[in-house]
């Protein structure tokens, strides 16, 4: 039994991973704060984990393993301490995710408050970096969209099946925009209403270049994102666009193959037969791809469904410190969707 | 471990026992039926259930449990030979919820297949019965709004304090309405709009007046119940009206005491100081209970939030087999809420 | 063609006004205020009134009618120059609703800007001061939970029918609690959710009591009243309960012809055969009433429907604007309900 | 004044189209059928149509015009006499959109029934058509999801912008599937879910590929088209992406500058300068359309956003019947969206 602590409780992925960390096996979910908060018990917050009744407070105990919520630039600069103590990390936010850091200051306009610690960290996809997960102490979970993109893309840039051009368009449920209020997320604005945003440049573009191009053969994938935001609270589907590169002869079934062939050891990566709806993932860490070709234009088309605080986000976190801790990586991880 | 088998496992509430069954340290999902998709496989119906590799099957074989998600009249039809063979059985249909044949057929339209064992039933609410359920081999699961509203009034009544009129006005997310198709559940016309249903009369009301009947003082209870459909999938809230009797002077927090005293030993109800939201109960067993007084007219207003499919219905039914089989009452419906 | 002029334009009531008014036949929309955005033009703040290119300006010109969307005590405190010069004036805050100061300060905390001009002011339901409106040139359109709930026990009070202990549980979509964000109606929060609140005392509950009461012999109304906010935008259903008066007695026939004599030349009041739904009306100024009896208790319950923007605040205060200048009361009024 | 009659008014399209009618200026709503209704009146089907008090009958009398919202086959079938004598009608169907009956047949899947007046129909989108449809008497007004794209891409194609190689990604409200009853439009099954379909190709593709082929130079478009069902009723919003040809130069302000060039004499076509949203034009027959370069790969991203059921379809016909009639464009087309 390993104690944890959660920096930053206080938003929707600190609470979906209080709410898997109290039921995990393995865990004992010893600490948690909240800037704003502190004072306040979980259950005066959050009143679902009123059976986590800790108090919220400024800094964590020496714990087994500490997790991140805090909003980037924050996180990098309150994990410092544990990161150099050597106690396991694993962060939600931007901080740790990206190798260059030019990248990261260009994406996030601000300067890097850590930047020496890039090379230490793993991007925390075990699907990707199973094996450095497994020897890492700090590892960075994917944004949201990145991790529905990634994994549609992984397994053909892997085969050398599709150009490097891509188009991605992901529509996310609004709890991915966080508890901060806002008027695109007042209900009376985003109820009935489907818009794109980030037409400027979304910030998780660079993570999904960055692994896909670990992958992909030269040139390095050049992608076009586009994120929408639909009216409901969990889920993204990321629908993935490419084109198969000359010489590539294969169908749908043989691109099925292929992705499952690359997914063989992942557990919560579901290879379907059907396309993929966020409700049958809602509350899980599974995410559910469908690869498929159009017929008409040659054109690949992979549709892959999440729950953005789930495999987006807390349910990846512990998936990698499942990895980190040589637990069954599906350990805390099993229960099914909630469906309807 | 024990080995159960669900009847008709096709519909929101068998799903939902499946789901909840699959996760219970206790129990071996071994079988389940389904009259027209019998043949295919459960992950087939319900892809969120791809765990549960299950075959649908026409006929269970030997178990340890019969659960039952049958409709009306089909379940006392299919529950009479395990009933008779001394299988326990949780039936969530209305068949053996009321000692009254008469009430019955006059609510349902139908005669009732197996009257002879209505005497037999117990009716499946631990917080009222849990000796007599402990003892049962044959226990009926109330229905959702039933279960709402008798929790809401029960310790009023039970402590001589509300005079016998009350309302009772609950909203209902659509999965109450079952996975049967319809206009009243098509999104297009759901969406977006709320409206009462029922009005001549709602097949739940017998029972809310025979169980709340047994703990008022004579005369008895006679409520009016007007459910309403809201937009959105799980939850019901309902909201009780009552009048104190003459003579009793109670005030919030001394009505407050009452409820918390006569929840004292039940797991999953849970006496909240402020208004009481569906949300915060997705997805669990839990009901929470919010009774306060209307400072201008002195009269007695009680809120109640639950999750109409569990412990509105597949929640209570493990509740109530847990009971029956001398397991902790809360074993396998630990999980907290999925919010948000 | 009478100029108009919106006083704060950039809440939602505002902006539904200034939709309704670029329709109107006898109305030219001339200027528009709004604190914050003064400076913006009307479609930067609501795209989707892109043919009202207006300017939000601080001050209005001099316009024949005057319409205020301001907060309460705001609206008093901008609006007396105005009254006092003559210039007929339709208010839709509770400024001028309430006859009794001490009932207005207690319920909003705060001391009345213009007291004096309480008793000049008529209470804006056509279908019960429509003589006072037609003579009056200060005019307070009603709370939306009023609306409903007024107009659905008004005939049962003015028929002697009832007695004067009611409960009013409304069902509010949220656009109701304005366009300020807050937690609660935060799209991931209040998605999928069901909540009392008010549950201290709701702040339209004087309205009724003074309107339902000059209609209702003494002893005056005693109004329990619990409004909830559901997942959606717009529209209120109102389910109001009521018990016969000992001695009368009527059928859901001759109910149903009370209320239709007492609304015979109401245009916007629909007393319906089949209980009413929301989405019917969206968009408009109707409200659907549905008076019935539950057979089993005796009690009276009486439905109502309307969009909480149209009949529930803009399009009352149009409507009011028309009796008070002469007009057709549905100049301007007339469409039809968007559905679905 | 004309007299206009609705073949098929039952579905969600006919009855929006019956309300624009009913309050179009230069139109008499005279007459509706309606398959399984006939014998009703428009009002027992249609609750929000309550002043539009038709019977629904079987067959049409003698009208200036035909409207028919009758699906596929049956629309072309039940329409040849009125072609036939000469009578101006416009379709919602697909049957005359397609100049190719071979297209035709392999999308629909059905021998065509009037193949010959193909050549005689026009495409129904006064944006592209106006001067032929202003000559016809045979309209097609456009698929919802074909409007929404090909609106997006035609100034690019036409002004040679880009190469034939696009992607049409879509999101529409559930109303787009009609008012058919099926699972994946229970309210319990579509709220809270993202899912692409028709991966295997959709019907709409062809019209775009025909549209559009008209327009660009050769060779002929090549349209990967994926829609999606999004949780809301109501709007469609198409996100479009395309590479810019060789040898063009042009940055987003001259694309937004050609754009509104192509559309200067279009008044139901707005070229935003922010991302568009779905809410903004609920209601109305407006398209929002914001062309944009994602500057780090080029590529031309085009969103537009517009009322499935209003330019999509009943607006559409509006506008098409107004223009073959002489009448202003806009006529019965001002109203502005109902937001929030």
């Amino acid at each position: 039994m390993k104690t944890a602590g959660i920096l930053n409780v206080t938003g929707y992925a600190g609470a979906e991973l209080a709410r898997l960390l109290h039921g995990h096996p393995n865990v004992r979910l010893a600490a948690v704060t909240g800037r704003s908060a502190a004072g306040k018990r979980l259950p005066d917050v959050f009143p679902h984990l009123w059976a986590i009744d800790l108090p919220i407070v400024e800094t964590l105990p020496d714990v087994d393993v500490v997790f991140s919520a805090l909003p980037h630039a924050a996180a990098a600069e309150h994990l410092v301490p544990y990161i150099e103590a050597g106690t396991p990390v694993v962060d939600m936010s931007a901080d740790f995710r990206l190798k260059r850091v030019d990248e990261y200051e260009a994406a996030y306009k601000v300067t890097h408050p850590a930047a020496h610690l890039l090379q230490r960290a793993v991007f925390g996809l075990p699907e990707l970096h199973r094996d450095e997960i497994a020897a890492a102490k700090l590892v960075a979970a994917p944004g949201c969209h990145s991790t529905g993109v990634i994994l549609a893309l992984a397994p053909a840039f892997a085969a050398g099946l599709i150009e490097p051009d891509v188009i991605a368009d992901t529509k996310t449920g609004l709890s991915g925009a966080g508890r901060t209020l806002g008027l695109s997320v007042h209900f009376s604005e985003a109820d009935e209403n489907v818009a794109p945003y980030g037409l400027d440049g979304h910030r998780h573009l660079p993570e999904m270049t960055q692994e896909l191009g670990t992958l992909a053969e030269a040139p390095a994938p050049s992608i076009t994102f586009v994120p929408h935001y639909i009216p409901m609270t969990r889920g993204i589907l990321s629908t993935c666009y490419a084109t198969l590169r000359p010489g590539v002869s294969i169908d749908r079934d043989g691109l099925k193959r292929a992705y499952r062939d690359f997914y063989r050891e992942a557990p919560f990566v579901h290879v379907s037969d059907a396309a993929p709806s966020t409700k049958h993932v809602a509350g899980t860490n599974y995410c559910v791809i469908h690869p498929s070709i159009d017929s008409r234009t040659g054109r690949v088309v992979v549709a892959s469904a999440l729950d953005n605080l789930g495999k987006g986000a807390a349910g990846a976190a512990v998936q990698c410190f499942n990895v980190m801790s040589g637990l069954p990586e599906t350990a805390g991880l099993q229960s099914l969707g909630l469906f309807p």
